[in-house]
């Protein structure tokens, strides 16, 4: 099964809006093994909307339009499936009932245009609206489906999930196949230097296929995709790539699919009961800002110290004023003294440090990307050197990761 | 000059990456005063990336397409061109010695496909490649233009800016509309207040025209967009509308175009030699890390504290427990008492201070989207609050930008 995605709107084609409902349906397509062989955008003109119409259902057997089903006079989508199909507009009374309760229920007066949204081309359906007014529209001619959903993303993805899949798994019946996906997600290492040693298995993987692909500034994640006739047979499928996978590169991979750096560590700090302080100069809040996105950060995170003047390292974390002199503010010493203090300071179990040069140029005099990271657990505090490339915010963010990836490494080793 | 965009890669059509190109181009094509008709993605498929080509050209009179011009055997832009203008490939020996150069000079071994990038259809031209290796396409059939550059942002955009955009320029000649925006960037208030005492400007003017966009979790834009013959025609138009616009809702405009909030407060602070110090705990760090995102920071910003448990707001802000205990951690009195402290402790002239709950459940036993945001300058700290709406992300961001907000005003009436 062939499908095309037709995205209407002229902020869309203008690039005023990054459009990511494409994206989404296609993977969720892709899930349910049907191949996209093409996505257009086009913007809010009628003649233009129905040529791709009837262009993608001279290609495709499924046709899903995102856009255009609102109530203004630029909402052409509805108009645009009956030129295509040759099938006028029809009301429908029920739709009039639905939508005029719908603005009642919120003491909204009805515009003069919402029961724009009542109409549907001749023979086509409905498909209802779970997070807003306008209905999606279904229509199915020569065996080929037309899906229409708003441009919402939320409404598009629920109407996507109640009544299109259903709609497609129904056409394909038996014998189809699904695909599944697992992302493992690195830091800390390059693309290039990750692929070295899975070159076999990434070459010769057919079914799952594996691929690294950058993501950000600061991973790099290697994508894992199965074809089966379920979810468990391709789980399998995944589950035994993976484990062939992290037996040579284990150690990089801190998460699967969704898992962010932050959220395992406070996971894993959490299960060992340990608690955490931060210093951040370079990084100036990244790290606390990572760590408390993540729910619950509270029971591990004491406190973040952003001591990003020399004045802030001595006045709040006690370093000697002659040794930031002596050493320079980016230094082994300095971030070795901010990690000890702050673990001192609020009794924290584990405390870890950033200090560097992020540019654009150099306030420091050390290179532009120097980075010393400290760890304060046990004993005198463990440094870590980095030299990273980019601009000032790929350095703070890439400064970042690492510094989270150390306290990651490390406890794994406890 | 009608154009249309061609985006080439599977990982786009599969949205395992989110194409940023197609908007970029359309929005520096509408700058040249070209219109962008038509948007399109296809895979890495010969037949398919040559039919598309072809289509585009029956319709539109600049076709530019962005990927699939790697060394790799499935970077088939180039030989789809070649299919669909029906000329061969031919190779040309200044590209190679280029290439040859490129990675001699970096001490790469040069890999047995990378020679691929040195051929072209017959009779286009190639672009250079001032961030990569890959050169871009430029071929004329009919008076109609293709040019293809790589897919990586970067090497697109200075392609398009170096050779493309000039192209295009020569060929549109004298009488030619350039299309120019501008973006009047508000906080704190939502898309339906900001409008409502702009409604009649926002409805009746049509060059330039102004709407109103939501930007993130954040922000609301006004974006204005003149024609004119050229950019200082434009820039007349568009100054007497933001001027007519600043006089009605001047207050809640921060920043023009680029301008973050972050850097319009560290602008105006080191332009009355003010200095910052930071408390955040419903923020944890987002401020600070806004505020150490603009270059030059380290001169307002002297401090942050992230006491985001009571034990760090009573052990390093030195808030008494028992107070945290009267009044709760999420109330007018703590971030009083946090702005205050801050402020003393690192001796800034001013001090923010954050507090609040952003779910997803609430710990604090105040409902979720509580904040109160505390401005210690002279005399006793200010207290404001808001109640913000959202998931945990969207509060935390709000009210980072509130907080930062409530300042900027501060600064304002100084």
């Amino acid at each position: 099964m062939r499908a095309e995605i037709l995205c209407v709107g002229s902020e869309l084609l203008l690039g005023q809006i990054i459009d990511t409902n494409a994206a989404w349906l296609a993977q969720n397509l892709s899930r349910l093994g049907v191949d996209v062989h093409r996505k257009q955008t086009v913007g809010d003109n009628l003649e233009r909307i129905a040529d791709c119409i009837r262009a993608s259902l001279s290609r495709a057997d499924v046709l899903i339009i995102t856009g255009g089903l609102g109530p203004t006079n630029d909402d052409l989508t509805r108009e645009a499936i009956a030129l295509a199909l040759d099938a006028p507009l029809e009301f429908h009374e029920n739709l009039a009932v639905e939508l005029r309760a719908f603005f009642q229920a919120r003491n909204i007066p009805l515009g003069d245009t919402i029961l724009r949204q009542a109409y549907l081309p001749q023979g086509a359906s409905a498909l209802p609206n779970s997070n807003g007014t306008a209905p999606g529209v279904h229509a199915l001619t020569d065996e080929k489906h037309i899906f229409a959903t708003p441009g919402v993303p939320r409404e598009m993805k629920a109407m996507f999930n109640l009544s299109i899949a259903p709609a497609i798994l129904e056409t394909l019946g038996e014998g189809r196949q699904i695909i599944v996906s697992r992302v493992l997600r690195t830091t800390g290492i390059g693309e290039s230097m990750l692929a070295e040693p899975l070159e076999d298995i990434l070459t010769s993987s057919t079914n799952p296929t594996a691929a690294p692909l950058l993501f950000g500034n600061t991973e790099v994640h290697l994508r894992l995709t199965a074809k089966a006739r379920d979810e468990a047979e391709a789980n399998i499928l995944l589950d035994e790539l993976e484990t062939k996978i992290r037996a040579r590169a284990g150690e990089h991979i801190f998460g699967v699919d969704d898992e962010t750096l932050a959220a395992v560590v406070i996971r894993e700090m959490r299960a060992r009961g340990l608690t955490l302080a931060v210093a951040e100069s370079v990084t100036g809040g990244l790290i606390s800002q990572m760590l408390t996105d993540v729910p619950g950060a509270s029971e591990v995170l004491k406190c973040a110290f952003v001591t990003y003047t020399n004045e802030a390292k001595s006045g709040v974390l006690f370093i000697p004023q002659s040794d930031l002199e002596t050493h320079g503010a980016v230094s082994a010493q300095t971030a070795s003294a901010m990690a000890f203090s702050a673990q001192f300071a609020i009794g924290a179990d584990i405390a870890i440090s950033t200090t560097g040069e992020a540019g654009p140029t150099s306030q420091s005099g050390e290179p532009v990307g120097t980075i010393w990271i400290g760890l304060a657990h046990d004993g005198e505090p463990q440094i870590f050197q980095r030299e990273l490339s980019g601009d000032r915010d790929a350095i703070r963010r890439r400064a970042g990761m690492h510094a989270l990836n150390v306290l990651r490494l490390h406890l794994q080793k406890l």
